[in-house]
């Protein structure tokens, strides 16, 4: 019988279990909503049940379950099984593997949620086959996942891959993180949509602004992107300066670690070609000289999938490689 | 008879060959003047003759050498044997291995001066034993070399760690490469030479300006950092930016890799411990988070004969891993 993993995608908002099998197809899918504010103990007793959920669905008992991989929107120590930093669930320091193998007692593997998604294009999405890539989320924040010669690269301690907190402008716009010039601040939704507003109170006449119905609460990544496809010049300027943030942020992955592919996901990567026309062709503007070979960019194929399937695809590499990790009874 | 390797370090001012054991060390080494205004082809016969007076020095024959590691300060494709971009010498889209293997039939490996330099550091300096290293050469540039996996990277085409140009001013400073903002224009020699003289312009009652007889050409790195080690207030301040900047730009490197060291060298590392403990507190202030685990900060240890011992070290893996590379015969 052929062995079936659990993804678990938990995100700020909601949680998504599913079995996926060793291709990195999902057989099914439960979800469930986060509230963070919760304890964290409730949280892992809903990830725990959307798993068994999803195992149901698919008709998989426990013994067809190899491993557990979660994807989570921070960092984790996977010697202890520890969420050591979790900014948008409030998290420090979680015993995620502890907590959650008192449901279910498997090898539980966690790794950044943008590292599996990455990892997941890689295994079967959009990158597939590229020994090297580089997967940038871009939503509320701008999340990295990183691999390398095949398998996801975290870092001699974890915490790699935070793309969107390489500093792009010292002494910039005011990060989230405590820092300041974060790409976060200059390649998110959110830097899209502050960029809108700051329009739209400019140019009273714009398009954007006659959307909005002069309301900035109402201007969204989308209405800019939409008014930009419309020939507004007020939003094309945004777009303009948005895809140039882009192209740099890429230029330096280029310059840093020059993989493959670069590939494109996260809540604005929906505005599709429209976008990827626009970023692939500022990239040469920021090459170190002009006949430079260079990497593709691609848009994400596998959507809000991802999470899931990657989370299952790392766990499912690590168990293949024999790498020290262990459910709790171990540690 | 164990066997030997040439490296060759090609610089803008001088070229340097030795012969190398498969420890890596340096068993004789020749020089030359580069001279790189003339034809590339007299520049390469010097390189021979550097290379046949290190065997003759050494009584190596050409029967006991394996093969010949070149670093140059730009960047190859070998699976052409050709150096595509080498702006201090001029260089575009040079044959090298074609010219040099008139002269010695070996198999012939080239690779980026930083990057070699940085594999020296991790097979015989201060990074020896690390999986995961960065190093950065802050001299007239800031060059980069990244280890990952006990091996060095050069990325899927042959153009990473050019981690001196990664933008960290959107808009910045204007770079030799044509770019603008470049850690190079921040973290460079050039930069804090630019900062001091700066400072003596402003504070003509400063001991840099003292020191230099007001005369700006007179400002040299080592003048600033020795009056800032004087506890000079206009110098301390321009070392303060210097390293603030430096420190931005390690945390980079660890958000984006996160190794297990990072590798200072070039000549404002011989500032030592006075730069390396002022970077060491200057970077826990830009980690994402307080109790983040991080890399070693060190400073390289084997001077300017990390570019030969590199050069030969690298081509020595690659020989070994039997890789794809060979003389022009093969070609």
């Amino acid at each position: 019988m052929s062995k079936r993993y659990i993804g678990i995608d938990l995100g700020g908002t909601k949680i998504a279990a599913g079995i996926v099998d060793s291709q990195g197809r999902v057989l099914s899918k439960a979800e469930s909503a986060t509230l963070p504010d919760r304890p964290f103990e409730e949280v892992v007793r809903d990830m725990a049940g959307c798993a068994r959920r999803a195992m149901s669905m698919a008709e998989c008992g426990e013994e067809r379950i190899e491993a557990i991989g979660i994807g989570i929107p921070g960092i984790a120590e996977n010697q202890t099984g520890t969420v050591i930093f979790c900014t948008n669930l409030g998290w420090h320091n979680v015993p995620l593997r502890r907590e959650l193998s008192q449901y279910i007692n498997k090898p539980i593997y966690i790794d950044n949620d943008a590292t599996v998604a990455g990892y997941a294009e890689s295994v079967a999405g959009v990158s597939r086959g590229a020994k090297s890539s580089v997967f940038l989320t871009l939503g509320t924040g701008v999340g990295g996942g990183i691999v390398i010669d095949g398998k996801p690269w975290t870092g001699a301690h974890g915490v790699a891959s935070e793309l969107g907190h390489l500093t792009m402008v010292v002494d910039g716009i005011p990060c989230t993180c405590g820092k300041a010039g974060c790409v976060e601040r200059y390649c998110s939704a959110t830097a899209l949509i502050r960029m809108g507003r700051e329009a739209a109170e400019k140019h009273p006449d714009s398009l954007i602004a006659d959307l909005s119905g002069g309301d900035p609460d109402k201007i969204t990544g989308k209405l800019v992107i939409d008014c930009a496809r419309e020939g507004d010049s007020a939003a094309l300027k945004v777009f303009g300066e948005y895809t140039r943030n882009l192209a740099i942020a890429i230029n330096n992955v280029i310059s840093f670690l020059d993989p493959e592919i670069v590939v494109l996901g996260g809540g604005i990567s929906h505005a599709g070609d429209f976008l990827l026309e626009a970023v692939r062709d500022r990239i040469p503007e920021f090459l170190m000289f002009k006949t430079m070979p260079y990497c593709r960019v691609e848009l994400a194929v596998l959507g809000n999938q991802a999470g899931l399937i990657g989370a299952a695809m790392v766990t499912k590499s690590i168990a293949e490689e024999g790498e020290a990790y262990a459910s709790d009874q171990d540690c």
